[in-house]
């Protein structure tokens, strides 16, 4: 059994925690118990439950390796013109398992032990990133949980085969189904989900839709997407990313939809995004709505940015959404840990006896200061185990 | 003289910096001349002049004081109402002169060695503020420089008596008029710019107006800060802080006002803020607006956010402002740096031999990195010495 010491819950008490066979035992006022001279002293430190990491590419990153500089597309934002530079950008790239690695510890350093990645599938790609992210995945397996979506970047009815190659990957490995701009990238609605729900329902698998399309657009491939939830029987396990549309409508359609969603489950991820409208956080999850967070993109052929740390991007989520009060940065807060786990649908997780001691200790005094200062200082803690400290890997 | 070898410059070169009577005397390429057995090896990290914090409020922040949770107005958001629960806030805060060395030193650790910050006059506090605030200015003389503005926080014709502090705040040492929303404030936007330009002209002092007014209301008055800035002689030596307006209305009536900013040298200070419109920087900077940064309230009664790190905000602007491509992410660390220094009036600014010697040493290859990684691992150079290093403050 391993213990901790003066770990400072989200509720301001200090608590001792338990840990056995990577799992929390027991959780205790501070001084409660009969202490091991073994114990880890957390000292006040903020204890929280791991990050979820929710939306990432570790095969199309270029971070740790050579500065990739960002291009604009000739003719405005183009999705098919810039999966075009990417793969211009890719072949004069490190090898790929490399990139993901960096990128992975990276994640993994700033707290994130659960993480869900796209992966590309495509014709011209075939299944080479699949496997090679799947033996990265394997790698780290003691250290971080890794969900796969299969991602079709090229779409699926615009790059034949790729629904073949998308029910190989999932037969490899692959935990979800993906899928692309149904309208704005296959001009399929109706064609490009019936893959998406067939592949997923031949797996038993959930999906995880990048919806770019905004707009009155967005909205009814989204009415399409919650249809087919309900209609499959597949509630609960459906997210859509991006989902630029639901900021972008007036306040009774977005209700509407806003409805749809809780009802089906689907969950909405949304990175924050700097210069583009979002989803609004606050109206989605009191209508019930699960919206988890991801760093998306770091820093690679969509643009520059990202940094692996799930508590910047709440510190993003309640900039950009406004929020100001504790209980605001609180709920920017929950998009990253619990509301992001439900998505997932992450088993054993959180700060409770019998969950996963997987958890970070931050140099903060409660939540809403740990989003507004992103403390770097922190511990993170797998199974019970020291995995990293401040940033950096330890053991590796 | 000092010696500091293999500074990477911002074309990428390496150079060796020589020092004299805190100037830089010599500016070689790595390796030309001799090295002195005392010189520092700055090991290729990036050399950047030191940022330029345009924009704060030494008098109002918590920050390293206890936390206060933000409080929203009770109708929406209200200046009037705002105040008064600052007011409230502060009287309960840790002394004025602790608060603000905190903020300061937050400020100093993270890079920036200027700094403009408004200080509140009002016939409620009357000149309080600027007593201390003057007083923990002398206190860092030999660690940056600070410029303060007499900032009618409760208006000027609102605040009877305020027009009289504000004369004396400027005898006393204040740098500049202040100014708050001539309009939606004080209610008369002839009234409130006679009282602020007859101060700036009797005193001789610079002008850095707060105007939150929003759309063709606060373009009016923008309109009327460039006609009196023209009228009084006061081209280059007048600022508009947040200026949201600019964000707000149509291209055609924002270049019209982007031009006469120009013609006028009226310039512009943005926070990059997180939910709501801000001037359009790319745009301005293109009509020759001199456009700098700021952070804004770090932790007040405004809102809880605010790091007082300029290489953080460099970040936030060009994310805000959707800049991807190396020239953008370039152009949104000038703000923070060279044009900061412009809108400042800085003498001896910038790594030329000449200038002051106050410099950042960064762990990154380049700006482009240096803005997306906002790297902490830095050191913090005044006029050669050493004065902080990762955020921390040396030697006091």
């Amino acid at each position: 059994m391993q213990q901790f010491l003066n770990a400072r819950l989200a509720d301001g008490t200090l608590a001792d925690l338990s840990v056995s066979n990577g799992r929390f035992s027991a959780i205790t006022s501070a001084g409660d118990g009969t202490r091991a001279a073994s114990a880890v002293d957390l000292d006040g430190w903020l204890v929280v439950p791991a990050f979820v990491e929710g939306h990432v590419h570790l095969d199309t990153s270029f971070y740790g390796d050579a500065w990739r500089p960002h291009m604009p597309c000739a003719n405005g934002f183009d999705v098919r013109e810039r999966v075009a530079f990417q793969a211009r950008n890719l072949a004069a790239a490190a090898p790929m398992a490399e990139r993901a690695r960096n990128q992975l510890e990276l994640c993994l350093g700033n707290g994130s032990l659960s993480m869900r990645s796209h992966v590309m599938v495509s014709a011209d790609v075939g299944l080479k990133h699949v496997e090679c992210i799947l033996a990265v995945r394997e790698e780290y397996r003691d250290w971080i949980d890794i969900q796969l979506v299969a991602f079709p970047q090229s779409g699926i009815l615009s790059s034949p085969g790729t629904s073949e190659l998308m029910d190989e990957a999932l037969k490899m490995g692959c935990d979800l189904v993906g899928g692309l701009d149904p309208a704005s990238f296959d001009g399929d609605v109706k064609g490009h989900l019936d893959a998406v729900f067939g592949l997923a329902e031949k797996h038993g698998a959930g999906i995880d839709i990048h919806l770019h399309d905004g707009g009155s657009l967005g909205l009814f491939e989204i009415g399409e997407i919650v249809a087919r939830t309900k209609a499959s029987g597949m509630v609960g396990k459906v997210a859509v990313s991006h989902a630029y549309a639901l900021g972008e409508v007036e306040p009774d359609a977005l209700a509407r939809a806003a409805d749809g969603l809780a009802a089906a489950s689907v969950a909405i991820m949304t990175n924050a995004p700097g210069s583009h409208a979002f989803p609004p956080v606050a109206a989605l999850r009191a209508a019930g709505v699960t919206v988890f967070g991801g760093s998306d993109n770091i820093r690679d052929s969509w643009w520059p940015y990202g940094d692996g740390d799930m508590l910047n991007r709440a510190n993003m989520i309640g900039y950009r959404s406004g929020f100001y009060e504790d209980r605001e940065l609180e709920d920017a807060f929950d998009v990253v840990t619990h509301t992001g786990a439900t998505a997932l649908g992450l088993e054993g997780y959180g700060l409770v006896p019998g969950a996963r001691a997987d958890f970070v200790a931050l140099k903060a005094a409660h939540v809403p200061e740990a989003v507004v200062a992103v403390p770097r200082e922190r511990a993170v803690y797998r199974a019970g185990r020291l995995v990293a400290r401040d940033g950096k890997l330890l053991g590796r």
